[in-house]
């Protein structure tokens, strides 16, 4: 059947064709995967959770004037998503020192930067995803400096909007990585799913993860926390 | 005696104290090393050599409007110079792919680049100098954004003068290492030495490395290749 012919399968998320060749199906996993997928593991409803928290944030993030991929939520675990021509660009926002940097530059974990610290990476396994600037974007032929620069500010404004939320559910957005792709007509929308599991989400009140975070680490109670995520972004929103 | 003091010793060079606060002695030792010190060795002559190379580039630099902390060169194997407070961050400009970038982002060697590709490392032996960008440097109080501006805006200064000098002495600047410091009133200068020991000088005509790559890859003909190289940019000067 074309309409569900597999066009990507990821660690976590399989990427199926629709009817309407401009649209896919974003189907999330129960998988969950951590250090580049060499920790593994099946926890049932982990999919459908990450699922309708990225519907919630997406939705959320083209009211407020953001160009998504996301249209709707057709069941649990499935998201109707704009197809794009993805940019191998990977673009980290971090408000607070945590993961990668801590250790690379020996930022103390914690650290609240005074505005958001941007990193930008080569999406390539085969390199291990290098951390790159705007001269190798160039150089690489990835994206050009208009379309990188709208990508890095669209950054910001995302950035900026889930802060106010987050905020209002009383959790500190610590980072977030961010992709970006472009339909048929050069318009450039955010992409991929936002959440849990591509950033890092603390609890204001006690410090816990509340994200992939616990998977990780192996903190536990990963279905309870995504769960009580869900419902104080509802409660947010 | 206060004139000799030393300030500071490094794996090729050494800084004086001198009679003057404000003026320091580079001193050029004879020692070759590579890969962060894990191969060393010594080549009679190389100091002076490397010396004699970084006064004359400074000296052009400096008539061509780059600010510099080199003031003379007293001695063979010396270089007096304006005592500054270095940023700890070093510029990498690159005109052809080599090296790092090669391994680590899948660019083939050789690649000649479309305009000159700006990276900038942190100076840390403890964290093996790791990538940085504007953000980092922002968020670790390396320098204002002006200063990272003025530094940047220099490098391709420096970059393009010395371009065209090495051209006239049919030599392919490939890459070079660039530091600034500045003095007790915010002047903001090129440092440390310039030449084949911080960049890499490819030979128009056949491709040889006129480096310090000959001693990283045991290439031979060390003192040969720089005497050679001296006087080439003594041509072209």
């Amino acid at each position: 059947m074309k309409d569900r012919e597999l066009l990507y399968e990821g660690h976590q998320k399989r990427v199926l064709a629709t009817e309407d060749e401009e649209r896919i199906l974003l189907c999330f996993k129960d998988t969950a995967t951590a250090y580049h997928d060499i920790k593994r593991a099946t926890i049932a409803g982990r999919g459908a959770l990450s699922c309708r928290i990225s519907a919630l944030l997406s939705e959320y993030l083209g009211k407020n004037g953001v160009p998504t991929h996301f249209i709707s939520q057709p069941s649990d675990a499935e998201l109707l998503c704009r197809k794009l021509e993805i940019y191998p660009i990977r673009i980290i926002v971090r408000n607070v020192a945590a993961g990668s940097i801590v250790s690379r530059l020996g930022i103390p974990k914690g650290t609240v930067f005074d505005g958001p610290v941007m990193e930008m990476t080569l999406k390539s396994d085969a390199l291990d995803d290098p951390m790159i600037n705007r001269g190798h974007v160039r150089a690489l032929g990835l994206a050009s400096d208009l379309e990188m620069e709208t990508m890095l500010q669209l950054s910001v404004r995302v950035n900026a909007l889930l802060q106010k939320l987050f905020e209002r559910a009383d959790i500190t957005l610590v980072d977030m990585k961010l992709e970006f792709g472009h339909d048929g007509k050069g318009n450039i929308m955010l992409t991929d799913e936002i959440g849990p599991d591509v950033g890092r989400l603390w609890d204001s009140r006690d410090g816990r993860s509340m994200d992939r975070d616990r998977y990780r680490r192996d903190l536990g109670d990963i279905i309870e926390t995504y769960q009580e995520l869900l419902s104080r972004i509802e409660l947010a929103l």
